[in-house]
């Protein structure tokens, strides 16, 4: 499979934050030709430190060209509209293999 | 669903990093009891940036019970020192809920 993480650090407003992710972005990105399933982590913790990472995000794909397909439609180019609008500044991507061990 | 990540940077000799993780590591996080899966992420790239993270591992529990009866293992304190033998100072962990949205 083929993943797409995105690393969100604690936005300011998390209430407000978690709302728009909610109710607006997982809507997009569940729209985008391709994506497999979204799946996310909150409440993230560290060992004994706080966690640099407010919610992760991870969207799978079959593989890369499946991504890289995905990522040109305009379902993706909308999600990644609203991204910017209430996760700039806050949000890291990786996208890469990804196979069980 | 339970996860725990773990956050790599790139290791100096990525050559014996990746031998270490994948046959002294990976096994001995996989003999960890409540482990379900371990899914490992490579060829990180961003968009437009070189990725911040080299590897990305995920450890799969049940729930958050049979994560911290997991962290609580004599196998699990085994991976973490081995951990510090080859990661140290390359590795952030966090864990938290996962869930499909």
């Amino acid at each position: 499979m083929y993943k797409l993480t995105a690393f969100f650090t604690k936005p300011e407003n998390a209430e407000a934050f978690d709302a728009h992710y909610n109710t607006v972005h997982a809507p997009l990105m569940r729209a985008v030709p391709g994506l497999q399933s979204l799946v996310v982590s909150r409440n993230l913790r560290s060992f004994g430190a706080d966690s640099p990472y407010y919610l992760i995000a991870e969207m799978i794909f079959a593989d890369r060209d499946a991504f890289k397909a995905a990522m040109a439609t305009d379902e993706n180019k909308a999600a990644g509209k609203d991204l910017m609008t209430f996760a700039a500044g806050l949000v890291t991507m990786v996208h890469g293999e990804a196979a069980e061990v």
